[in-house]
């Protein structure tokens, strides 16, 4: 309810928006840029002036168009040049890539992580180290203008503190504050739940893409969540919306880490799977070792190598049961019913366009789909399934890291001039 | 992503939140509304002339302030002059308020509605009555800038049909055109679930009012919800978003109208109270009636004569349970575990700051407050509880009608001028 903008608010904004559009929807030629943004040609020209001398964009002349006239300019992103850095932590893995302008990931490293405590330094540590022999390989000329993670928990908004994280083992812990200090490049760490980057991806870049009412259902350990409602991210009021995971579908059921019994993670999480299918024994948890074996430093490693637990032992049980192992296909189908309940009740309370199925959530759907759209149909109230489309992520493992991309994209979109005369100073 | 506002945009949009200002907040002086409106002196003073000159509010000088200097002027909303009609459908009743700018309810008209088939001609001719009445009685310079409707169903938002209302036996009904064409005035009337707008209602000018992230939880013979995420109502792809009575809560439980098992309006609802309660018979509907009782025209009656339905028996469990009724007291505490494990669900999902219990769900709560909160305490996360606020609803019975009401003001508050000359030709 204030007052109108000011010229220098609406340059700027406008200067965001078609860093935006570049960012997004990759080139783009000025005649494009006029009619999407509704702008006109002088004020285009003198934008993308404005971000050409800045070096966050480029002008070229279009590949052969097949058609007369002169041919207007295609603006492109200059992702080698301008980056972020974005860092993953997950129960089993850390990961860090350099994503250029643009969603271009130019360097990535992973290391494997064994389901220990949470330990800050160490972690903090190997993040940094990565990310500093990454930096070290770049051209001189480029620039970093962000920097943010990916965590498996909740995330307070207030402080972007990692409020709780069962399955990491982490509880309050300042990860961003320290990571910011050790990366020491003078930038700010944001930090946000994985499921929820994941869900801003996919509707930025991946299968979501436009639709403004979708969930992204996360599978890792756990179960996350991330819902885009009406364009925005469901935030919630101190940042933890989206724990889809800890809705109670089987009251009674399987104890959960939460300390409640029968939630969505407890009776679909990797575990639930794994002894269902008689590949642990129910109630004992695999030796656990602390540390992180960054010798796997490259190429993507999921999972421990005995095959006990993780992604690779869930393919397992997906691919045994697509083999026609009677067990694999009754824990399989078990799991895929309580999934179908859960996704239900959130098409009840939601009414989404999409659901999108992310993360070990990919594999264990696709092999349960017949279960998850016989309980929507006996749960799921007609008008709101009627139009509702069942996807797998298309980002696949990347969604979690390209979420953090864009959420450290976010500053240098909303003021681009600003924050590359920060970053170049 | 598009260009700035015009001037005559920017005057539009100031002349709506100065008028929402005097609204929602009441009288106020024209140096507050400086101050919280970021403009400076003149620029109050000429929107609040162009305002006055349309007959929308008016100014006075204040009441003794016991301050020295000349006082700042009060801007009052006119709302014995411009006002809408707001219109509720629910199971047992239909209401007819005409409410003021300002939100003052002017005049109001019920009627008691056996739970029979939806007559669209019936009920539209009936509603339309009851404003005719009104509007007979008012003055010659009052003007009627909107109307619209709360239903007890699912609004299909292309369209405003009501796509689904099992419990007032409604499937594809388009009401608010056939109602618009009833009343004759020219007016389209714009149509809402109730649970939605009594949600809107409550964050307006409720004891959610100020409150980005709530979910409202309505009662009546069933279930519904409205939920404001991040300060937006949360509609969904097709306008169904909310609809949390049709969230499982207890796989293979009763049976409810929307043909699944185990919803929380099924074991929460009006019917799982009095049937665990012993006052009606498990499975027998009580007999239905078609038709609506004009004669109550004034006056709140709520439920059926005969006490076998409706508020008033659920008021009398709720009561008897206070009075030391062993199974009433059971019956209650039934229903609060499966509200509270409800609750707890949502509050993992949204994260929110305030839940608000209202309509019959009002008494419910504060029946079996204890029973909601130790569910609370075992299923929800302590991070999101932890700030979590449990309301009863401010606006009690009238939340359906003052939303309408809002719904009603909505054209009116985005172009206050424009919308005023419209009524006035």
């Amino acid at each position: 309810m204030r007052a109108g903008p000011s010229q220098e608010d609406i340059r700027r904004h406008n200067l965001g928006a078609l860093l935006r559009h570049v960012h997004l929807g990759g080139p783009i030629s000025r005649a494009e840029l006029t009619s999407k943004m509704g702008l006109n040609r002088s004020t285009i020209m003198a934008l993308t002036s404005d971000l050409t001398a800045a070096g966050l964009v480029r002008e070229e002349l279009p590949r052969e168009t097949g058609r007369a006239g002169r041919p207007s300019l295609v603006v492109r992103p200059e992702s080698a040049r301008v980056y972020v850095f974005a860092f993953d932590v997950s129960p089993d893995r850390l990961a860090v890539a350099r994503v250029g302008l643009g969603g271009v990931i130019l360097d990535r490293r992973e290391a494997v992580r064994d389901r220990g405590a949470f330990e800050l330094d160490e972690l903090t540590g190997a993040l940094s180290a990565f990310a500093r022999q990454m930096r070290r390989k770049t051209r001189d000329d480029t620039v970093c203008v962000g920097a943010a993670a990916a965590v498996s928990g909740g995330v307070r908004k207030a402080d972007g503190v990692v409020r709780f994280g069962p399955n990491l083992r982490a509880e309050e812990v300042p990860f961003g504050e320290e990571l910011g200090r050790r990366l020491g490049l003078g930038l700010p760490v944001s930090v946000g739940n994985d499921a929820n980057l994941a869900a801003l991806a996919e509707h930025s870049r991946g299968v979501g893409a436009a639709v403004r009412d979708l969930i992204y259902l996360h599978g890792d350990v756990g179960i996350g969540g991330g819902i885009i409602a009406g364009g925005h991210l469901l935030g919630g009021h101190d940042g933890y919306g989206g724990e889809v995971g800890h809705m109670v579908v089987n009251p009674g059921g399987r104890a959960c880490g939460c300390g409640s019994h029968g939630c969505l993670e407890a009776e679909v999480g990797e575990r639930a799977l794994l002894e269902s299918a008689g590949r642990v024994q129910a109630g004992v948890q695999a030796a656990v070792q602390t540390g992180i074996h960054t010798g796997a430093q490259t190429g993507v490693q999921t999972g421990r190598p005995d095959g006990q637990q993780g992604r690779d032992a869930v393919r397992a049980v997906v691919e045994a049961a697509d083999r026609g192992d009677i067990v694999a296909q009754e824990a399989l189908s078990r799991v895929g019913d309580w999934l179908g309940l859960g996704v239900a009740n959130l098409v009840n309370i939601f009414n989404p366009e999409m659901v999108i199925f992310g993360g070990m959530l990919r594999e264990i759907y696709l092999g349960s789909a017949a279960q998850v759209r016989s309980q929507l149909t006996l749960h799921a109230m007609a008008p709101q399934r009627e139009r509702l489309r069942l996807r797998t992520s298309s980002l696949g493992d990347a969604a979690t890291l390209v979420g953090a991309a864009e959420l450290a994209f976010a500053h240098v979109l909303s003021d681009p001039l600003e924050v590359l005369a920060r970053a170049n100073a």
